[in-house]
């Protein structure tokens, strides 16, 4: 069985163990037994860390209900972030030297060559990190609960933060506490490190190390790192700017806000659109030049090795670095003064095309479906979904069947991936050795 | 001075001609001066061949103003066709030997030599089409019309479709014979001849001219004309079948029509749609699902070295097979067992990263400016707009000032190609003789 498919089956196996659990009468408020669209559209949502949601996850499950979707979300979103850096690393091994040296450095020699202690070394990581946000939230929610309540909150909106995964245990999300600057600066960092990849966060870990022992450095950051971590504070300031300034003045959003309020919640819904999913302002009322920002934010998403989705901010900054290439009519890519090998270029255009059209589709799908809804509403329901984001426009509750069924695909081609997804789908092939000739043609 | 500065520069010449005499009292059918912002942007909708407008051409302007409008549109027509045949046959002096067998052979060996032939064999190739637009066209209004405004009728939208451009003298443009076969099987004609580009025509009659004299042939047909002919065959087809679809119960549009008469205004908006701009159905009326399938057969539009917009045939097709290829899991971009050379991947990109940034840069702008309007209708003004196909949702003589001229330069960017001016704002860059070392990293 290639990797690939395990990685499918693998999803698919957890959705349906997850439907199964949440079907039954333990795990609703009401105790009855759970219909399956809810079962099944949940624990999708859950294991693809997405977060959408047709039921207010709070009040329609009992806490062994909650339990269930916040293991589900805890096995996915390890289970994503375990798969794709192992994904990298079998990459690193293709490396020259100079690049191998980059990437050892961040890494011990030992987790190159075997995958036991990486997978350790991934849930210590993951346990560290979501065991601080627990306990750094607590003191957010212990004025207003009592002290096992205030822990479950605390663990629960850790975990689905480190996981991106977006589910709250507040029927509005996170508005109650929007202006909170305690709450903004835990939940983002938890979502920041979750999206940015275990690779990423280690090879910073092990430079501070450095730094801390005072060791006269020789360590080489990867391009990978590089082009992560400045992709990442790049969009996270746009993506501030822009949605202050188009939400300033809306009453029913930033507008009644005093300035440093305005800053923190316009900077906390740039941090989640990509792609945790809380949300700290109503989404339904904003303009649609913030829906239309957020949808583009949503697209491109996390970093590859984490627990985030979107097409990612490597495929981004690798489409910008050929767009350059061209206008300065040169052949090479470049970024950080590296070459970008023409494999990484063409599955990156394989990854847009693929996501392209997967959000076409669903988004054409679900037009036919449900044509009484906002289109801009539908487009944002299928990127989100898409992306494995979770913010909504406030429609997915209140879609036909159909459609729900139609963002449950979505949900997991987004989360498998959509070139892994397709490559699955077609079986492997084996690879021509016939080489034809090269022919010029006219472009754009 | 460069030639893409050449470019850039010779439309904002015409333009700016094309503004100062549309202004004058005897373009307007009241006499009067015009109105700048009126002349600005029908000179420039006139010169970028794309048929949005803010006012009714037909009734609007006098005579003398249509006719202004229609050189207008023939030489910002005949002037884009021949500067990317231009490019289209510089880049054919590249290639090597066997591929440029199959470009000699679609012209004569002078015309790859001079540009002189070229020019005059494009311009007599259209005066050819043009006139046998008009001569068809005649029967189809002269029921309705003494001979002198016939003529005129025929001359206007025979001009008109050739050039792709989608002005009409009606009001609401072709829906007065939306269930005329002739008409329909006139104009289509018009526009797909206009719309795939000389180099394809020239080898298509070539091809021809050897079957007629029964020469055996041994006329190797280009790359790009398999790739142009195949997906417009392809594009045009599913365009039908998805409008027909989605329109087929809908009784502002298709709805309370017969079969064949479906059939024919289904076929007839999916060959307008890419990127003529005439329309037989009203827009307006539309279901959403159809006009976001409008949306993206705009984008696409044309061939290269054609009166037509958008990202063009070329790019999609090489966007497409660069998925396959890393679907299976190869390196080669292989169409008709033709490699594509990596530079052509690399433009491909450009060219859709640069038409989404702007489409996206159009769309934000109008949402911000005019956000009462409806965001679906929004995206599609500018989606028109860049990709010069004129079709309207019905809001762009609506639209504030600022839209309006956010509409004029898209139209304006659309025209001389994203990528080009891009490079003439940016200016050219020696190339670099410092070779970087490769680094992979991970993508999506
Ligand atoms: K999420
Ligand atoms: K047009």
């Amino acid at each position: 069985m290639t990797v690939s498919r395990t990685i499918c089956l693998g999803f698919l196996a957890l959705i349906t163990a997850g439907t199964l659990l949440l079907l039954l009468p333990i795990a609703t408020a009401d105790g009855q037994w759970n219909s399956p669209l809810i079962a099944l559209f949940t624990a999708t949502s859950a294991v693809c860390v997405t977060g959408l949601i047709i039921v207010d996850t709070g009040s329609y499950f009992s806490p062994s209900g909650q339990a269930i979707i916040l293991l589900l979300i805890q096995v996915g979103g390890l289970g994503y972030m375990t798969a794709t850096t192992f994904l990298l690393l079998l990459l690193g091994r293709k490396l020259g030297l100079r690049d191998r040296l980059a990437l050892q450095q961040s890494m011990d020699q030992s987790e190159l060559a075997g995958g036991r202690r990486l997978v350790l070394s991934i849930i210590l990581m993951t346990l560290i990190l979501e065991l601080t946000g627990v306990f750094l939230l607590m003191p957010l929610f212990s004025p207003d609960f009592d002290a096992a309540h205030s822990l479950w909150l605390a663990v629960f909106h850790s975990i689905s933060a480190f996981n991106n995964a977006g589910f709250s245990l507040f029927a509005d999300s996170l508005i109650g506490y929007a202006q909170s600057p305690w709450m903004t600066l835990v939940i983002s960092a938890l979502i920041i490190l979750g999206g940015i990849g275990y690779q990423v966060i280690m090879e910073a870990m092990l430079w501070l190390r450095d730094r801390i022992q005072r060791r006269r450095s020789l360590r080489i950051f990867s391009l990978h790192f590089k082009i992560v971590t400045s992709t990442t504070i790049i969009l996270l300031g746009l993506g501030t700017i822009a949605l202050l300034s188009t939400e300033f003045n809306n009453p029913a959003t930033l507008g009644l806000a005093n300035l440093p309020d305005k800053l923190i919640m316009a900077w906390f819904q740039s941090v989640t659109t990509r792609t945790a999913g809380f949300n700290s302002i109503d989404i339904g009322q904003m303009e649609n030049t913030s829906l239309f920002i957020i949808i583009a934010l949503m697209f491109v998403g996390a970093s590859p090795g984490s627990t985030g989705g979107g097409i990612k901010t490597t495929t981004l900054r690798i489409l910008l670095a050929c767009t350059r290439t061209v206008l300065q009519g040169k052949e090479e890519v470049l970024c950080f003064q590296r070459q970008i090998p023409s494999s990484r270029v063409l599955k990156a255009i394989g990854v847009v095309m693929g996501s392209g059209l997967t959000v076409i589709g669903t988004t054409t799908l679900i037009s036919i479906t449900d044509p009484e809804f906002n289109f801009i509403a539908i487009l944002f329901e299928s990127v989100s979904a898409f992306a494995t984001v979770g913010l909504s426009a406030g429609i997915t509750a209140d879609l036909t069947i159909w459609a729900q069924l139609a963002i449950i695909a979505t949900m997991y081609v987004g989360r498998v991936g959509v070139l892994l997804f397709m490559a699955t789908i077609l079986g492997d092939s084996s690879p021509s050795v016939i080489h034809y000739p090269e022919e010029d043609l006219l472009v754009g």
